[in-house]
C-alpha cells in the first residue's frame, strides 16, 4: 500500500543529494496523506544511494508504525508534531545545510535583506528559542516540533515555508515532500545571500516593508501574477 | 516566426543554469530583434529542463504579446524598457547569483579593485537608488528599468554592461541575449572576487585610474588588442 | 598477501578524491590489519587516478615494509603510532581540506556550535600544541603521531574521532579505512558550518552541555537510537 | 613543426579549465622550448572548448611569430620576458582565479599560516610593487614582467613558483606548462585556507621557521623524500 506516497517521498529525498544539501546519511524528506492520515519517511541512517521506494517507512500521525521494517528518521517526532499542528502543510524537509545551519548556529534569524527573501517569505526567517535542559532529556524530537510551533504562535506556516532550531538547523515544509525540499533549497540560497551581504556590509539593513510585502504578493496569494495560471 | 531569435533565447537562458546562476524558475533572458521591433523572453515560473525554444514568448517593444501561449517572464516590463532607453543592447539577462546580488542587497557599488573588473567596464558597478514606496505600488518593474535608466544619467550602457538594483540583484546586457548572460558570469566572477578581497582586506583600495583605463582600452573600442581581429 | 586489505585502502583512498577534500597526490588512508599486526597505505606523492590496489604499501607497526615496492606515504610514521598508542581505532585518514586546515592554522579547536558536531564528537574537536623546534628536526612525523596522543591524554579517541594538529591540519579515524574517511568528511562540514557562524555572528557561543550530550549519546553508546539495529 | 610543444601547451591550457580557474576565454599557458628557443602559447581571447593543439602560437623568445595564424595571448610579452629572466622555468600559467587573485587585489603577500603552503614554498608568495602611470602606458605587459623579476631580486624562482601581480592576478610556473599549472592549483588552494584562516582568526600567525624550512625541504631539494625515488 501507499506506493505512490513511498515513491514521492523516495525522490523528494533524492533532490537533497542532488542539490548538495546534505552528505552521507544527513537529512530527511517525509509527505503527509491526510485522507488515510499517515506518512511516509525516510528511514533512519540509511545511505541514499542504497534507499529504495519501499524502504520509506510510513507511520499514522500519533508514530505507531504502519508499514516497513526499517526503523523511522530519528526526526520523526518533529515531524509528526507539525503535521498535527499545521493542518495547511503537506510535507516536511530537514537538512543540516551550511549557511542555513549557519545562522540557526549563530543563534539568529536571517533577516529579510532583499528580494530573494522577499519572494520566499514577507519577513525575518524565524528561529526556536534554544530548548530546555528538560526538554532535552525527556522528549527531545517531540521538544524540538513543539518549540517550532510555538514559535509559530503569530505567524502563518503557509506565509513562512521554514524555521530555524535554535543550535541545530532548519526544517521546511510545503505543500508535498518535493515542495519542502524546494523551499529548503531556496532557504539555502537565501541563507548563503545574507551571509555574503553581511560579510560585505555588516550595518546591511533589511528591505522596506512596502518592498517586501509587493514581492512576496506578485508571487502568493490572490494577487499573485508570477509564473503561469494554469499551474496555480 | 522568429524561430531564430527564439532558439537563442532559449539557449542563453539554459546558460543560466550551465554556470550555476540561478537555481530552480529564477532568472530570465531576453533578446530584441530591433527590425522586427520584438523581444523574445522566457516565459514566467517555468523550469529550465522542461522549457523548449517554442515556449519562449514574444513580445512588442510596448509590451503587446504577439506570439506564445505562456505569461513572459514577470520582470519584462524591466526589460522592455532598457530596450527602448538604451538602443545600442541587443540582449539582457537577471539573475540572483548569490555575489551580485548580495552587493545589491549591501547597498554597494562593487569597487574596482582590480584589472579583471576593469576588463569588464572602467570603473565600480553601478547601483540604483532604492525604489520608493509609490513605484513600488504603481507600476514596480517598469520603474525598476526607470530606475536602472536614471542611474546611467552620466553613464554609458555600452561600457558599462550591468547595474545593480538596490534590495534585488543585477541586470546585464550585451549585443545579444548570450553576450548578456556572459556578462552576467563575469559580473558574478567580479563580484566574487571583490567580497573575498573586502574579506581579507576591508582597506582595500580602488585600482589607480591610468591601470582601469589600460585594461578597459585593451579589450573595447578602437585601440583594443585583445582577442583575434576577425572577431572584432 | 593482504589483498582485500589493500583493496579496501584503495577505495577508501579514491573517496577523499570523490568528495573533493584532496587535490593532485594529497592526503593518504590506511587501516590496520591487528590480527597480522600490518597496516596497508598510500604510496607517497602518486596520483590517485594512476595509483592500483596493489600499489598500496604494506608494513608492520613498527615501520618495516613487508609489501609492495613503492614508497609509502611521507606521514607513515605518524599513522603507525596511532596504531599503536590508539588500540580502538582500525584506519587513519589525513587530508589538507579547505576549512579544518584553516582552523588549523588558525591555531583553534573547533567550538561545538550546533547538534552537527555533537553528532560527531561531545565537545569542541581538539588541536595540539605546535611542534618544537628539537621535535620537528629530530623525528618530526613520528613527533606529529605524539603530539596527537598526548592531546588525547584525558581525552577517548573512540568519542574524538579527529585532531587538528597546529599550523598542519586534520588526522580522522575509525574502525575501518572508509569510516576514517567519512569522519574527514564529517569533520570538514562541520569546520565549514562553524567558521560560517562565526562569520555571522563572531560572538556565537557553544551548545548547551545538555544538548551536545543528548544528540552524542543519541548517535552514539549504548543508549543509541540513530540508524537500523541490524547495522549495529 | 613543434606538435609535441603545441599539444603539451594546448593540455595544460585544457586543465585550467578543468579545475575551474578559468571562465570563459580568461587565463593562458605557455612552454619554452630552450633548445629551439621557441615558446608556444595560447591565442588571445579563444574559447577552452573550441581550442585545438595547431591553434597554439610559436614564437621566439623576442617576441616573432614563428607559427600560427591566430594572434597570441595578450599577455605574452609577460611571459617572454620571464622565461628570458629566469633560465630556469620551462613553463608559466595565469589565471584569475578567485582566492589568489583576492590577495593580489587586497594588496598583499599570502602569508604562510601553515604547511600546505611551506611545502609550496619556503615563506610569503611574494606580491609586486604596483606598476607606475608610466609602465602602464608605455609597454604595459612588457612591465608586468619586469616587475615580478625585480620583487624576484633576492628570491630563487626555483623555490618560490608563483608571484601576485599588484592590483592584478598570479602567475605561476614550473619545468613545464602542466607543472606551473599544478602550481596555480596548488597556489589557489593556499590562497584559500589562508582567506578562510584569517577570516576565522584575523591575527593568525605565521609558522614558525624551523617548520616551513622542515616541509619545503621535504618535499623539494636534496634531502627530499615525499614522493617515490624514480619519479625524481
Amino acid at each position: 500500500m501507499y506506493q505512490d506516497l513511498k515513491k514521492r517521498v523516495w525522490e523528494a529525498n533524492l533532490k537533497l543529494v542532488e542539490y548538495g544539501l546534505v552528505i552521507l546519511t544527513f537529512g530527511n524528506v517525509s509527505e503527509v496523506d491526510r485522507k488515510s492520515g499517515v506518512i511516509a519517511i525516510k528511514p533512519s541512517g540509511v545511505a541514499y544511494d542504497q534507499m529504495k521506494p519501499e524502504d520509506m517507512v510510513v507511520l499514522d500521525l500519533e508514530g505507531r508504525q504502519v508499514e516497513g521494517t526499517l526503523q523511522p528518521s530519528s526526526d520523526t517526532a518533529t515531524h509528526l508534531h507539525l503535521y498535527r499542528e499545521f493542518p495547511q502543510i503537506g510535507g516536511i524537509a530537514h537538512a543540516h545545510s551550511q549557511f542555513a545551519t549557519a545562522f540557526a548556529q549563530a543563534g539568529l534569524e536571517i533577516p529579510c535583506l532583499g528580494t530573494t527573501q522577499a519572494d520566499f517569505c514577507p519577513g525575518p526567517v524565524p528561529i526556536t528559542r534554544m530548548l530546555t535542559e528538560n526538554e532535552v532529556t525527556s522528549d527531545y524530537e517531540l521538544s524540538t516540533g513543539k518549540v517550532i510551533v510555538e514559535r509559530f504562535e503569530q505567524l502563518d506556516p503557509g506565509h513562512y515555508p521554514a524555521c530555524l532550531v535554535s543550535g541545530h538547523g532548519p526544517f521546511a515544509w510545503g505543500k508535498s515532500g518535493l515542495e519542502a525540499v524546494e523551499n529548503l533549497i531556496l532557504l539555502e540560497t537565501i541563507a548563503g545571500m545574507a551571509a555574503t551581504t553581511l560579510q560585505i556590509n555588516p550595518g546591511a539593513t533589511e528591505l522596506e516593508p512596502y518592498l517586501i510585502r509587493k514581492h512576496f504578493e506578485r508571487k502568493h496569494g490572490p494577487r499573485a501574477y508570477y509564473g503561469q495560471r494554469k499551474e496555480k
